[in-house]
């Protein structure tokens, strides 16, 4: 298998996880190890505003082994999203991140279901690449949206698969199929898994990678979970170049039963 | 996690796999291997009657490691399935299992979708279970029917998922979760799996045990397949006993965003 | 379109409907008419008992215009269904309809999910057809079960959809598609249908006639959705007449655009 | 049940049908007539092109009793779907309907699912609304998509259910839902569709409308699947307003069984 290759670094792991929602720091540091995870992402606002649970957050995980991806959740618009993804690759640097200039661009105006706005993230994605980042936009499952986050040189789409947090699995198949078919950047389903099977049917057709935090951080054991998930992913991935059979309306006998015994 | 009982007996890996439709011999043996497996089902009446691709089968695995799970394939009628387990738990025994009464139970009648004969399912079971045998019967995913099972003294139910072959997945999960609520005994779905991600639903609902054989054998690397459905089994089980996060149909934000930075 | 035959006797429409669960009478008389139903089953031990809600419950419908169809609802064994279904001819005799031998049999020993016994109702079946009645069995939706009720002689399989006024729609699909293409006897589906789209989804795969009793009496307005079941099954049968398009993975367009105009 | 109101014009039925695949004009006159629709939608470009089946199709409509809706069909861009868009409107004008400023936009540069540009239909939506026309925009099933051409003064939103002609059915069904949980206009589910049972589903989950053509004209018998199509609409809207039973994941028995008569 190659490895995944996001705006020319590689990773050998396939699932990205967060540092929202857990029960504890002690807690979110095992899940992450527990999961084999190399890249992290961290909400900036969150971190900056030391929001509840995010005191000490960035300094709790090695920056030598993981990757950070700092996001942009909580901004409303295109022009907040910039601010904020500026303020990003200063907390990536001073994290002894040097080269680090990945964004995963969240531009949210809706408190309820957090549906990401397709006008405001394409803005904000031809902004902050002009200024040389490396964006990874959220998004929802609109293979034409993806296309021109592509073309605005976007290093990766990441659709959802159903609400953040809402552990619905992947309800757009279909999109995120022609998306993965469409796309030469590495597409990479972002929200809503709850379960391993969830992350294993995402990876199973050809989802590049996934990035999975509360059905991590929320679940009764957080580091089983993490652990499960991190499994799935391979299995996906395994799965998708192993080559499932075929679906068939009918069964398939073993072999035909010529001779008899009996 | 505990790990699986059958008739006494104790089992680590919770995935069963199967002998037919490999490419060679070399195949199912390295797939075997790949997939950690512990419990291999074996045709009795095609290694008897040398089927095409069941010459050397029997031999061709080291049965000091895995454990031979006879099946009554081929057979329409309770009568038949009675002898041919009787002949399975002779095999078993000239191939050095000699403490092994282990017998999967199928009576099938119908050819175009393999499905078991509910009736014919009992009657054969009742009469093996008299004569020793720890009996494994596959069955539709009928809760009632897995009840007069149990009480008839079978060691586990094996549920099908969907008809032999088919790679439909789980087509029936209600029923199968209310098997698993009920049952005192293993619970085992076996057939239809297609994929890991099938894999891993069917062990995250709690479902004790898989017997995965088509989705293997005729993926287009079955060793790699093999693999994936290993840690998928792993990983579904290991996420049952981590308790997943709760399906809600809004989005849940990491955390509240009160403060402000820009 | 041909019309439904069961037991010889003609009906034109392929709903048929319930008496449980309405919040009165009048609610449950004009339900009734607006469904457009033929058939209408009745709890003979609830009638028996005048149990909360029966109560002139028998006397409330127009006998002369609806054939009854008595249920075995409440039997946990063979012996009490069939005793059951005694007092359900002589209760239809009782009130006008002297040939009447239709018996819905339900043998159910489960409080919880309302699950059939598949070997009590084969039992009650066979001893039922020896009595001289027009069996219809409820079963789950077992197409080997199915095919012994059937050589048995019962005049219809009433396979579930999902358990009793659990209102989850159609769970087994395959199974039920896997009857219909069978059976030589009508397939009426019973239980699980909560909506009209579940009921024009059963009688566009092929099923006969569908019995809906909760989505409709526990329904906000029940005389509108006894209407909407019954324009639904029409819609969905005259769809199964009409014979669909195909699914595709792809789109296509209504035609070429070779000329141009802009 | 309030009637459907678009741009301040008032139809009774919530079906709208096309123009497009059918074998014979004929068969699509009289599957319009089945329907019970009273908007049709025709392909500017089509006609205009007398591209192949729309030579006479104009004139063969009846357009003192079918509401016409123009569409751009075949459009890549804004700029040519705003052409169009102004062709169509002279197309009314010529056939009668002096007062006819509907356009359905399609603004589609890909050829092999169809799915639209949610750049270039906020684009066309926004010069067409500022040329007075009545904008019914197809969409991917984006609810913030779907509130920025609201906000743009579109007068409905039109989400696919799956691509155009594919006969998938809704494989959306959270989006269409928040869609119309949230639009204060119209939501007219529109692409996808193939049974009836799809079409009631769209309904009952609060759609206000559908527009169905490839499932009816390419059934092998459209007058009949018009007909079917336009019960099923009927009986989605009525179970909408009915209020449909909670789903249930146990069984709910008709009433107690306290008595007992056996």
């Amino acid at each position: 298998d190659q490895s995944l290759v996001i705006a020319g670094r590689t990773f050998s792991s396939r699932l990205m996880t967060g540092t929202g929602k857990y029960p504890s720091l002690e807690v979110m540091q095992q899940s992450i190890v527990a999961s084999g995870c190399e890249i992290v992402t961290v909400a900036v606002r969150r971190v900056q505003t030391k929001a509840p649970g995010h005191e000490g957050l960035a300094e709790a995980i090695d920056w030598g082994k993981i990757w950070m991806l700092p996001n942009t959740a909580g901004c409303k618009t295109a022009e907040e999203a910039v601010r904020v993804a500026r303020l990003g690759r200063e907390m990536a640097k001073l994290l002894g991140q040097e080269d680090n200039n990945f964004i995963k661009l969240e531009v949210i105006p809706d408190a309820k279901y957090l549906l990401p706005d397709p006008i405001g993230t394409l803005e904000a994605a031809q902004q902050l690449v002009k200024e040389g980042f490396a964006v990874l936009p959220y998004i929802n499952a609109d293979p034409l949206l993806a296309r021109h986050l592509e073309d605005a040189g976007c290093v990766t789409v990441m659709p959802l698969g159903s609400p953040i947090g809402s552990g619905m699995g992947i309800r757009n198949i279909d999109n995120i199929r022609i998306i993965v078919e469409q796309a030469q950047i590495p597409v990479v389903v972002d929200a809503g898994i709850g379960t391993p099977s969830e992350a294993a049917a995402a990876m199973e057709l050809g989802a590049d990678a996934l990035l999975i935090n509360s059905a991590i951080a929320l679940a009764q054991n957080p580091v089983f979970m993490a652990e499960a998930m991190g499994q799935a992913t391979r299995a996906g991935r395994l799965a998708y170049l192993a080559g499932r059979i075929p679906c068939k309306a009918y069964a398939s006998a073993s072999s035909p039963l010529t001779g008899t015994i009996v």
